[in-house]
C-alpha cells in the first residue's frame, strides 16, 4: 500500500517557476508564481531569499531531466559522430511540440541580460556542459580542431533552438545537414 | 545659419523604447520609457495606442539603420560569397562592443514569446528579409540548394549573435570558419 506524497511547497514553487518562465518569460510576477504553485507569498519568501533565487533554483532543478532528454544514455556504444547527431535529433524532435520555445537556458540568459544574475549563472553552466560534451565527442571522433567543432556545434544548437522556438524555421531538413557538413569538414568519423 | 531641430516626442519615445528594450528587455515599464524620453504618459498614449504599438514602431524605425550596418552597400561589386561573408564580418565586429546583446529582432521575439505580438511581426519580417538576402546571394553564387543554404546562414547568424550577446562565446575564429565551411559545401563561388 503506497500513498503518493504531495509535492512540497518548495517543489511546487520550483515547478511553477520553470513552467511559467518558459512559457511567459522571466518577468513573470511573484503573485502569478505563488498562485500557480498554490503557495502564499509569505511562504515563498520563507523558502527563497528572492524571486531571483527561486528562478535560479528552478533552472537548476530541471537540469538533469533536460540533459537526459538531449544526451545519449550512459551505456550508449555508438560512434562519437552518432552521439553528436543524437543531440540534434533530440532537439529536432522536441521542437515539433507546439509548446516548444527553444532552449530554456538560452532564453533565460537572453531575457535576463545580466550575466551575473544567479539564474544566468546556472544557465551558463548548463550550456558550458553541453559544449564540453561536444568537445569530448569531437576529440574521441578525431576532429581536426575539437575546440572549434564544439563551439560550432553549440552555435548550431542555440541557433536552431532559437529559430524553432520563435517559429522562424522548422528543424527537419535543416539541422542534420548542417551538423553533418560541420562533422565532415572536421573529419569526425 | 542652421538650427538643429529637437527630436519630437514621438521620435524620443521611439528611440528610448529601442534603447531601453535592447538593454533591459521588452518588459521595461511605460513609466521608465516615458521618463527616458522626457514625455508624459498622457502624451505617449496620445501618440501610441499601447506600449505594444510603441515597441513595434520602435523596432520598425531602427530597421533600415540596422540593415545598413549588416548588408554591403548598394554599389558593392564583390562576389556573392564575399557579400555573404560581409554580413558575418559585420556581426563579428558589432559583437565586440560591450553593449552588444545580440540581434535586437531575435531578442524581441524570444522575449515576447507571442508571435502575433505587433513587435514580433515586425521582427519576424526583418529576419525574413535577411534570409531572402542570403537566398538571393546563394542563387547568384551557384549554391547547390540556395534555400537550404539561406536557412543555414540564418541559423548561424542567430546562433552567433545569441551566443555572443549572452557572453557564451566570442565570434572571431568561430563564425567565419563556420560560414566558409557551409559555403564550400554548397559550392558557392
Amino acid at each position: 500500500m503506497t500513498t503518493e506524497a504531495k509535492p512540497s511547497p518548495r517543489e511546487r514553487l520550483l515547478d511553477a517557476a520553470a513552467a511559467l518562465t518558459y512559457r511567459s518569460g522571466v518577468n513573470i510576477g511573484v503573485e502569478a508564481l505563488c498562485k500557480a504553485a498554490g503557495v502564499s507569498k509569505r511562504s515563498m519568501y520563507q523558502l527563497f531569499e528572492s524571486k531571483d533565487e527561486l528562478l535560479a533554483a528552478s533552472l537548476e532543478k530541471r537540469t538533469s531531466a533536460y540533459v537526459a532528454t538531449l544526451l545519449p544514455a550512459a551505456d550508449d556504444k555508438r560512434s562519437p559522430r552518432e552521439r553528436i547527431l543524437h543531440v540534434f535529433a533530440q532537439v529536432e524532435s522536441q521542437s515539433a511540440a507546439p509548446e516548444f520555445h527553444g532552449c530554456p537556458y538560452l532564453a533565460a540568459q537572453i531575457e535576463l541580460k545580466d550575466q551575473d544574475h544567479p539564474a544566468s549563472r546556472v544557465a551558463h553552466r548548463v550550456k558550458e556542459n553541453l559544449t564540453s560534451y561536444f568537445r569530448a565527442e569531437a576529440e574521441q571522433g578525431g576532429a581536426a580542431d575539437p575546440d572549434l567543432l564544439a563551439r560550432q556545434l553549440s552555435l548550431v544548437f542555440d541557433g536552431a533552438s532559437a529559430r524553432a522556438g520563435i517559429g522562424a524555421d522548422k528543424l527537419p531538413g535543416l539541422v542534420a545537414p548542417t551538423v553533418t557538413t560541420l562533422l565532415d569538414a572536421a573529419g569526425v568519423r
